[in-house]
């Protein structure tokens, strides 16, 4: 195998789909959250499937540690033909209760680990003058929204770095691409939490972490004269 | 063969791929534009590879003809499964020398035409509950630029038809996408207005119509679950 | 007085405060609608203001119309320092029920009389290096609506318009802006058709076209160092 | 006189200015940036000009401070009926060279201070059904661009803020506001490192503070029923 991606956030059943996607492929699939142990059933999946997996457990806010996964990959693994960001941190608070604990932290998590992300993947991609990093974002990506001052900014904030960092790598060959997933994904915590909400699975009306994994394999498939910097996904039924 | 894919506006090099990329995944390709007997090359490319085609020359602007040729097609070839709109009119004069007529023209043939376009294969579409409505925009589509008045209005107009269109009819099971091409495709158009620019083909600099009808393609086979409304797309090299 | 300003769609409230408003900053108020008999209360009341007003019937679809309605304020009234453009044509039907006629007729309306407006007042005021040309829009201009495909069309159109008009005058003197009204404004036909909306007036819930009419002076008046070309406005308990 | 303004990021030529314009109306004006010391010029010329100063030098990024800050001024001086929050932090480095103690620290200056000014100012308005919180952007506050990754991070951030932060507040009372300033303003900064640039101000090229103030002051003066969320403000010559 002559590659691998690296999905920072793997934690969730879109990570793990999307590592799962670009393994099938070929690619070696670097899997990285919080705590390593964690990810042992999705490793375990992959190579199921007949694929490599090589799980870390990094805080990605953590820039030494960041560099050295990075540095890691290249030098033990296998060179880094795709990133993906997929970290989010979606709390809700009025403005009035919203710590700075919390506006940080949030940040923190969605946003300047997204930034170290992005940065270690282009120092290792421009050289090559190839490879594709995709930042996965949501509704509030583009719209602020009462009780979302904190997610809202630093989703922005992910947004504004997708598209600042497009700009001077694309004439560099390394695409940059942002997604805007508008709708409830297909995760244990959606059927805990929102159950009414889970029930429209039925009808198709959550978003399937496999389609949306189509979508990212897509985005890294495209030739280069003609990339994709942003698409949207939502299921069919979702008011936008 | 159950299906039909319509591309109006299939004179040029985007609309004969787009509608030869769905007539190879088997759908009947309807292409349509003015003068019918200029679309025998497409056809017979068509048929070549191994596909259907229905030539139909229409003019996209003039309602009764445009209601006649989608009720032609259901009832005589199949049912629309995916339309494509792929009228473009781009034309640059200051805003002190652009007549009326050329601004009326130049919305008749990129908007008004789109209109009736999405509006009858919506017709046919929502009783079933299925299809894929394609809006090709472009820059001027999200974005005004000197000189670009008329042509910017009617592409500013499609696209708010096809997100009025998307609002109304996705949660009635139609798929309703817009592109942004952002950049020149490799038509013989470009080749021979601006040579410099066609160069660019060599470093991949010029959009594959190919590559773009892939995206279509794309877009139509998405699951309803995580359907895409808008994507960009442009060469690596594109400055945006 | 030494300048004038052309109202195209001064038959609505609006319309009318803008009028008014200008012609208390001593411009001379040209106020233009279909039928100029209607026109007379509106002109008696700026009278009564102390302002001069020429009320002109007038339709702004007509091409000849419009350049002879230019002309004439030109050479017989003074020049024009300020024009607004103010025609809506709000209607609300579902795509399939969308006739040629109507969308048509909503473009004419809203989209292409704002063209003929846009270029007679660019034509007199670039040679002079001066001059102010207001868009009126509205929530439809930046977002497409399910319903609103025929309204949406031709409001996007509008702001292409203006932004494109924008680009090229800005760096010749033409001030060229775009209000984006978010709400329902205080006028007869919202008394009449939205009741209950309308009873929001007494906590300031519609928008006082006054108000409204004193943002589009202070976007005249702005020194050109720091022009606006786009601002929005709505009521305070307005959800956006 | 019953009322304050706080501006946050009183340090440059633009805070002074809205400062100053504030004054004039009546409102004590409270001027805060890092070291107090350096406030006096401003304090002494608001002074001279028959207002009320009332400098603080204030750490922007420390929680604790900025609490303390609205709690004072609000027991101390006045009610803070208008607040302004005004810091940039306006770096360019090529994505592989910004450090994650530059996008921290330029998230910390431009995004998360605004977001402590914003909420102290929230919570002390909120009650009183009144007040306007307004927040000074840029270019990069929409629009990513090479080599601005972590400006246009913060810039975008800050607006998210913004537009959340109306949605909650504006059907509570407090007016919300953010402002686009797209062009090189008239400071000493510019003077300095863009002599070119500065030399426009011959043509009006550049923005002049107290023109920019200006709008501010419409802005806090705008009646609830036609409330503006976000105006750009650009010369008339600046290519956008």
């Amino acid at each position: 195998m002559s590659g691998s991606v690296v999905v920072i956030g793997a934690g969730d059943a879109l990570g793990g789909a999307i590592a799962r996607r670009f393994a099938r492929e070929g690619l070696q699939a670097v899997v990285v959250r919080r705590h390593a142990d964690q990810l042992e059933p999705l490793a375990a999946r992959i190579r199921a499937e007949g694929g490599k997996a090589h799980p870390f457990g990094v805080d990605a806010r953590d820039e030494d540690q960041m560099v050295a996964l990075f540095q890691r990959v290249e030098t033990e693994i296998a060179p880094i033909e795709a990133c993906v960001f997929n970290i989010g941190a979606n709390v809700r608070f009025p403005i009035a209760e919203t710590t700075g604990r919390v506006f940080r932290k949030v940040w923190e998590m969605a946003c300047f680990s997204g930034f170290l992300t992005g940065r270690e993947a282009a120092i290792r991609m421009t050289p090559r003058g190839r490879g594709t990093i995709i930042f996965t974002g949501a509704t509030a990506s583009v719209r602020g929204r009462e009780g979302f001052a904190a997610f809202a900014a630093a989703k922005h904030g992910v947004r504004a770095l997708a598209q600042s960092m497009a700009r001077e790598l694309g004439p560099k060959g390394v695409h940059v691409a942002h997604t805007i997933i508008d709708g409830a994904i297909d995760t244990a915590w959606i059927a805990e939490n929102f159950p009414q909400r889970y029930a429209l699975k039925d009808q198709d009306g959550i978003l399937d972490p496999d389609h949306i994994a189509d979508a990212y394999w897509m985005l890294h498939a495209q030739p280069r004269d003609a990339w994709t910097h942003e698409l949207d996904l939502r299921p069919w039924m979702e008011s936008f």
